[in-house]
């Protein structure tokens, strides 16, 4: 329908975002349109603004909106500890729980040779750089636990071997989890790394 | 993190969407910052072209960019046959199939005593006014499957008795259905309407 050209190009547009089909995503324009004051036009404005402002941190790779990202530039943060992820949305996650307070390193995926990422296309050198810049005591390998995270956290550890200390997050039963749920993978690693009770 | 307030204002705005949650709103949203040229910016665009110009038709309830929808503008579709649908969405769906040559009208949800939705609230006094004005010779019922949507259909059906042909959608097995995996309902429906076979 020719009137329907726009509307059919946003929705077009809407099922190339991650997690939705052109089912949700003709469900998420017609919600949009109902609720055009309240959400639609807001959420042109943001898209807009974001769009101009959103930039990856020079030191760091967080998103943020300025060329040095709020922890990178906050000197409370430069603890001597630095926790590298793969992904911004790790760097989100771990700020969500709140724990740590050190610097983070975005790497921006995982080493591949299947598809050609090597250590230059994800901020491995920068890393390296970084660990006496900032007088780095300890580097903490927060990469997914997947073979290709895996082989990454190996490929970093090879590289700052004996410029600082190395640590990687610890592998076992998650908080809430049970056993008849879990694989088979993390129940030998929880079994593996079992702690004494005192 | 302060310089991040419209990064995480359009996370919240996304996160209402249907279909999306929290953590597939920030998913997006990363999405979307990465591919800030080809998507994040022409889909603030759209959307702010389509807030300024999405509206309902006057006549049928349909969703497009004129106060009279394209189809209820094409004489071509005037055959008489008016495809009654609960929203726009069906009438989506109806389209993609490409065989109604009709026209439509969209009621806008269906009638419910707990919700306090009238037959008013419904666009119903309208499709009562359109069947002598635009000559319907066939009303075809296309509502949900629904207790709301039958509820519904009935009390259109005494409206309109006498005045016009009634239908209703075939309700049976679904083309690719497999008995194993219908709902009792529906093999139940699907015999009763059994059809010999020539």
């Amino acid at each position: 329908m020719s009137d329907r050209t726009d509307i059919d190009a946003l929705i077009e547009l809407m099922s190339r975002l991650p997690g939705l089909g052109p089912r949700s995503a003709r469900r998420a324009v017609l919600h949009l349109i109902r609720k055009r004051a309240r959400l639609l036009t807001p959420l042109a404005d943001l898209m807009q603004r974001v769009a101009a402002t959103a930039r990856e941190c020079l030191n760091c790779g967080n998103i943020g909106t300025s060329d040095i990202c709020t922890i990178c530039a906050d000197e409370k943060r430069a603890n001597g500890l630095l926790c590298v992820v793969e992904d911004v949305a790790d760097l989100w996650a771990m700020e969500r729980s709140g724990t740590f307070k050190g610097r983070y390193h975005v790497l921006g995926g995982t080493l591949s040779a299947l598809d050609s990422v090597g250590p230059e296309e994800l901020r491995i050198p920068r890393l390296i750089s970084r660990v006496p810049a900032e007088e780095i005591s300890e580097v903490i390998l927060a990469l997914n636990v997947t073979v290709d995270g895996q082989t990454t956290a190996h490929y970093i550890a090879d590289q700052l071997e004996g410029r600082v200390m190395l640590s990687s997050l610890a592998q076992g039963v998650p908080i809430g989890g049970e056993l008849d749920y879990l694989d088979d993978g993390t129940i030998t690693a929880a079994l593996n790394a079992r702690k004494r009770m005192e």
